[in-house]
């Protein structure tokens, strides 16, 4: 049954490429206002979308104050079959800058085989594999092997601040056996991987201040703090040289990885100098830990962005009052996001020094890192349909950056997710000239049929028992 | 002769403020090419009010490839009266951020005394003083008591890249015994100050790259260099934690400040705590100098501008690439200001350590700080003025900025000078909210005729032999 729908899925290539181009040409930025018209935009056409193919109660489930999200079920396997949600997202990262895209982001461009567009990896081709591969169950064989919940979320890019009050509004229409994610996972490539799991997230902003206002630096200089100094001066502090954080109490809650653990994510082989040649960067990180290990097991806090004084053309000679900075940490199991972001905090403000006035700014909070357990049945399932189909028993890996849905949806709704995306980690997702190989498309429409399949044998009582 | 001249100046103060608030309302920002009309309009001002008020061979100073100065000549005074330069510049700094302004920085507005605006502090306000002086004079007397030689600069704010070409263009046009400045000084106000100095400048800006591209947080966080920590990181080894400068071989030819160079320094008092509070900054700075010392008589080094990664609305969960930063160092005398560019260069590429590329971008030198000699004739004129004005011994200072008119004049021309401007170290020049004191400019307007009669009592010789 799902080679019929994988062969009818191939013959319809054509049509379901171009369906995905019309979604990427939304600029569909959730996290500038400026963008509403794309998010909406991109909103209409998946609502249209999941109605032409035969979802049933397809509607917005709107955010109080956010974005909302698109919803679409259709339950004609009955109950004895498993309800799968399918989660995806249709908001993208912002484009800037611009200049460095050789072809406009919002306006996809293929080129050797990749659709260069933003939001072309993340998230929307995946996110379209798993729609058509519904679409094709439904077209050629009139229902799917389980029952399908659509949950399209809108604002995964700005870490999801609705989606608690969605789920409370909704909790019954979201009941689900388990989700399967078209963010994130490692579907794609000639090495099958698992992918069980994902770093947590939590942010803040803050600004320094060392004077009420900016000062002529030929009168103060020498004699009046300077706020980008302080701002270098305390960033440092986060880390020691070799980019250990430096932050009290920061993992706390983290236990030290298991040899079971650490040889988990040795499976899934990496060639580290050819990872950081694909960067053009210099190996970096706790020497302690493996690269794989750095980037998905250990966590990070990170400056996104810093600025401060004349950043104009030519120069400006002023000592500047403030400073300010973006950061984000990323959170390994054992975290707790509001525990960590508080640990930043206080080490922002002991470290200050006199003379120094910080203000924050954040949402308490964040999102906890997240594991499948190992004897889950997603994690059966998915292993058959990567053994099948790439012939050699896949490998396990964690997701290194966050998928808060995960964390959210099993809190919330006891449902325990996998990610099953297609997209690759050299896609530059959240850079210039992201990109969606058209392979991993044509290869989503062959491994989807298969895991909805899989998924159908599993009796629902099954994924009960599990979570 | 002065007193008719300032009483006439003192009837004509409506007419004068509307020619000084005209003159302000060019947004003449020489530093960013998108002014290059505001440039043109003051330019064309000043052309036409050295024409009407009888100046001879008014023209454009022509740079190749910057913003030409204002030159207008009288020599009525003839060949045993000494001729003077009036220095003057009609660029103003860059007034963002707007939004921190009570009044649009180009439409000026005057509150409680005061002409709130930029560039009327900067200098805007002297330069206008100087020309209504030797108007009065033409006016009423037919004449000056020196010969005077307007030089109008229009690149001050951009360290006058021009300068030297303009100089070595009109060599013979600008010759001149002595410089009176329009900008620094310290002539308004209670407290009579003789400015025998300033500091000078050297700049430089760089970027520094990690990787080849900007990467997400998420998939490399943890193993790869973040450009933003990397720049904290440099900017931080620039000075110790009390603002010392930590770079070596930056003071190279400075000798230790003399017991009389302290004392002259102590001559004019300072409320440092009054001085700090004025600023909402606490104390800072090298502990084995006064304030007046560090601010003087020291050398700094100055982050004025630092940026890079994400700066817009919102997060983006990016590891930052390429950082960037604007740095100005203020020099004391016995500083080379390639010496001291090339010593900052040399640590920050020393200090980059392995993985992080520095790309600089600078124009190679400076300006060194000057000095006016103990016994030169401006001294003695320019405390006869102050004394008989003010009722009592001027102090000596110097500026803590940069005009690099007195040290290219002094160099390339032989000429020494003396800043003579009105305005006030707490009027906000280089920040938003500068402003004015209406009194100043009446005050200027009785000072600078005194000025022009003491020195048209010194024998042109005596200048000569002085310099």
């Amino acid at each position: 049954m799902s080679e019929r729908v994988a062969t009818y899925l191939a013959g319809e290539k054509d049509a379901i490429l171009e369906r995905l181009l019309t979604l990427i040409r939304f600029p569909s930025v959730s996290t500038d206002p400026a963008f509403a018209e794309g998010m909406k935009g991109a909103r209409e056409f998946l609502l249209d979308r999941l109605r032409a193919i035969g979802m049933q109660d397809v509607r917005l489930l709107e955010a109080p104050t956010g974005q909302p999200a698109v919803y679409g079920a259709w339950t004609g396997a009955g109950p004895d079959k498993p309800t799968i949600m399918v989660y995806g997202h249709y908001d993208v990262q912002p484009a800037d800058p611009y200049e460095l895209w050789t072809t406009p982001p919002f306006e996809p461009t293929i080129r050797d085989g990749r659709i260069y567009a933003r939001g072309a990896s993340d998230v929307k081709g995946s996110t379209t594999i798993a729609i058509e591969t519904v679409a094709g169950f439904l077209a050629i064989e009139g229902g799917c092997p389980v029952n399908i919940k659509f949950f399209l979320e809108g604002e995964e890019e700005v870490g999801s601040p609705s989606l608690i009050d969605i789920i409370a509004a909704h909790r019954d229409l979201l009941a689900a056996d388990a989700m399967i994610s078209a963010d994130g996972g490692g579907a794609a490539g000639k090495v099958p991987v698992l992918n069980i799991g994902c770093r947590g997230i939590t942010a803040l902003q803050f600004s320094l201040r060392t004077a009420s206002k900016d000062a002529h630096s030929g009168k103060v200089g020498g004699a009046m703090r300077n706020a980008l100094h302080e701002m270098a001066r305390l960033v440092t502090t986060l880390h020691d040289e070799q980019g250990r954080v430096a932050v009290a109490d920061f993992e706390s809650g983290v236990a030290p990885l298991s040899n079971a653990v650490r040889a988990e994510s040795a499976s899934l082989p990496m060639d580290e100098s050819a990872w950081y040649e694909s960067f053009g960067a210099a190996p970096f990180g706790d020497p302690a830990y493996t690269v794989r290990e750095r980037t998905t097991l250990r966590p990070t806090v990170e400056v996104n962005g810093m600025w401060g004084g004349y950043t104009g053309q030519g120069g400006k000679t002023v000592t500047p009052a403030e400073a300010h900075a973006k950061l984000t940490m990323r959170l390994v199991p054992g975290q707790e996001p509001a525990a960590a972001q508080a640990a930043v905090r206080a080490h922002l403000e002991a470290h200050a020094g006199p003379g120094v006035a910080l203000e924050f700014n954040y949402k308490p909070g964040g999102t906890r890192a997240y594991t499948l357990g190992a004897e889950h049945p997603l994690r059966a399932a998915t292993a058959a349909v990567l053994r099948r189909e790439k012939g050699g028993e896949p490998a396990v890996a964690r997701l290194g950056g966050t998928v808060p849905i995960t964390t959210i949806f099993q809190e919330e709704l006891g449902m325990d997710s996998l990610m099953f995306g297609l997209a690759s980690a050299d896609e530059d997702a959240h850079a210039p000239n992201e990109f969606f190989r058209l392979s991993s498309l044509e290869e989503g429409l062959r491994l989807w049929p298969l895991l909805l399949s899989e998924l159908g044998k599993v009796p629902a009582g099954a994924f009960r028992d599990a979570s």
